[in-house]
């Protein structure tokens, strides 16, 4: 079989569109972000991308019905005519190999090139290894000035963050992307990366909003933090009660947290 | 050389077939079943099919006759000119590598296409992490109107399980199915995990075979069964005289029982 | 590149030729038995492989000059107009993916076919897992006759021997032989599984001299065999004093005796 | 996406060019010889080389842009018309497979064929497992001839040093260059295998300077060398003080030295 196959489920005219990226990783901060984003804005289906890059598994619904895993491209019609579209990726997976990687990212902004796409936005987490309580959007850019555009927004430009590069597709989705005549910026929310991290999720949509000039209402996604800072405050109050524990509170919550990583 | 290479043995003429696809996987349950379909119909060879995607292996029968590992296809015309024909398809391994997995699944789906299968049923075991007395017989489906349908025949549909999908041919056969314009269902036996469970493969038989209106003898398999059970009474016995064990009953006779996963 | 280069060296018209393959494995016994055959014929270079399923190295020699790690293959013309060429096929490693193990034997099997090879030997040892004082030679066959044939030669095949199957070049060069037509032997020389074992090479070596009707002169092979039985007479004397050594004597003279495996 | 993307920068028209290859490795000898020879001829950029062998990764620079990992060839016109040309390769990785390896030196190697390289000089280190002061350079080489005229610039030739052989770009630049008729050396700079060594860089490229007949100032080499000296200096008091400390020197200073491998 092709080792990428994309999918077409509607055929939309868009104009000069704009890519936003959110995959599974570091607290997955990126994908609960894009697939709020999709369901908010609300974006419709546009194509379904499978590979025998992501792990060979279906997903079965509550009733019981089968599904391929599977990246997705959505679609977002501006009602402003004159302003620009957007297409939101997410998906189940990255894929599972370094060559994986580069084949589904190049094949994918392949694909959106043909839609008209030469912006991008990729959202991920940046992993702090400790708990963030209000947690700063860093950034990475293919350019000058659009570090400056980036910097009005609030969006935080570290000298040494992150040090050891991007691994991932929000980081190839930007250097692949350049050979396809794209420019674009990663916003990581900062994160514990222990959790799954919606409060991370929020602040990264937050800066995204002001930059694309999207309406977001947040309220659910920030219901779902709440939950989380309960859960974590009950397992905090548990372990307060029991000092001798040796293992440390961010290796407990896991399981209760669902992190998926 | 090719990555799939199917060689055909006997040109068949088969009326609107199903595929029964039952591989090596948790508790040996799918290929149990398909192997004894197989026998019991009994199916012709059709088709071997060789991957490098399979381990780099031969088996030596018992005459020394060497035989390299394959995945093997049969077919059963039904003595009812009316009725459905049918494909089996057994083999000694399932592709190593998720690459493989798709690749094999994708060049036997094309081939059975070819042959004009439009259906697929796909047998696994459900691994439940404990001992099961009476097996039910789970089911996932590519469509809610299969989903009712199974249900009439005993397959159960659980909300929860499988909670995180199925990994490996079996559910690979129905979401890269979809793409050939198949449909089908997933018969999944419980069984505990740690055995090669003859008697969860019993439990999915019988219900294949009221769903395909086969008359079956489950005779040998039942015997199977019963020398299994007494194969772990006997460790339980063992395990019961010298209480101080730690170790779970589950986790020793795996040698005896000849586990496969 | 190509998965797999072959370099021919001299074109050489040979008289329907039997290919000897002895790569790297259990007891190095195949990788012994081929290079010694090949230097006692002795045979000339017909052909260099090179592939990038082997790993990314040079040997370097004894006088500073690289070598690309390949496999090998030879050819001796029988000084007997009427009598049938061999092809010897030797070398630095197996194919280290399971992929690369089917496409480095392919791609050679193509050649040889090419080159009239109709018949194969496979040589290789058969690991015991203890000491093994005089090694038999087991065997295994891709049709009844040569099972036959084989026993008259004083090769041993056992019911259940082995058992697993035969993992590996010496099964896949038979096992995918077949698809090119060529029937074969696979000799396999008993041998503790722990050491280089010339000694097993020989007994597999005498074996085959027998059925191809070759004078070999062993001499060389049985001294390198009788310094291995000195140093393992020696560490066995040194445990012999240390009786409350807990380590199994078989663990232990690797490093000394230059375990391949 | 191709397996290897080479993307010119400049077009050069080079004098019977001479490739300097030093990549990431043992004591990263061959990396900071190369970058470091390219700064001081100064050479220029010629081409970038990006794989999906390398990880799927992207480096944010302190200014907090972009950049994918890759390969860099510079090229260097000798002022002299007469003199020979040259090219270095430096890069981020090498290939993080072997099959990687293979295809990712096929490819340059192809690439500076068509720029007229018949000649090869590769850069590494050469790990002895223990603190090595004063560093030599040992040498492999493709013919005999290149062997004895190294042996003039102080190359040492040892018997049995590489034993193992080469693993990685090193060795395989010079192995699959001969397919393209070329020639060449692997100079490689003695180092202890744990530190990130520029000393043992410097005493490489005062060798390469006199074969290559080029003049270099090594005096910030040398300084870099003084501050690695300085550190191990201190980190060996400590454990002085210390002698009760069970884990050797060779295991600590990992961290502070920036150890690469």
């Amino acid at each position: 079989m092709e080792d990428v196959v994309i999918r077409t489920i509607e055929k939309a005219e868009l104009h000069d569109p704009i890519l936003v990226e959110g995959l599974p990783g570091v607290g997955n901060v990126g994908k609960l972000a894009a697939d709020y984003l999709k369901d908010q804005l609300p974006a419709k289906p546009l194509a379904t991308i499978y590979s025998k890059f992501f792990p060979p598994q279906v997903y079965v619904s509550e009733e019981g019905i089968i599904r391929l895993v599977s990246n997705d491209l959505f679609y977002w019609k501006s009602p402003d005519s004159a302003a620009r579209d957007l297409l939101v990726l997410g998906g189940d997976y990255q894929g599972i190999s370094p060559e994986g990687q580069y084949e589904i990212t190049e094949r994918v902004l392949d694909y959106c090139h043909d839609l008209g796409v030469r912006e991008v936005f990729t959202l991920a987490g940046f992993a702090q290894g400790r708990v963030v309580e209000e947690p700063r959007v860093l950034g990475a850019a293919t350019n000058a000035a659009r570090v400056e555009a980036m910097r009005a927004f609030g969006v935080v430009f570290s000298r040494n963050d992150p040090g050891g590069g991007l691994i991932g597709a929000s980081g190839l989705f930007l250097g692949l992307g350049r050979m396809f005549g794209m420019e674009g910026v990663c916003l990581m929310g900062e994160t514990s990366g222990y959790f799954v991290d919606p409060r991370s999720a929020e602040a990264v949509l937050r800066v995204l909003a002001r930059i694309l000039n999207l309406k977001l209402d947040l309220a659910a996604l920030q219901a779902k933090a709440h939950e989380i800072d309960r859960i974590a405050q009950k397992i905090h109050e548990v372990e307060a009660r029991s000092p001798e524990s040796s293992a440390p509170s961010s290796e407990r919550p896991r399981e209760d947290l669902g992190y998926i990583g």
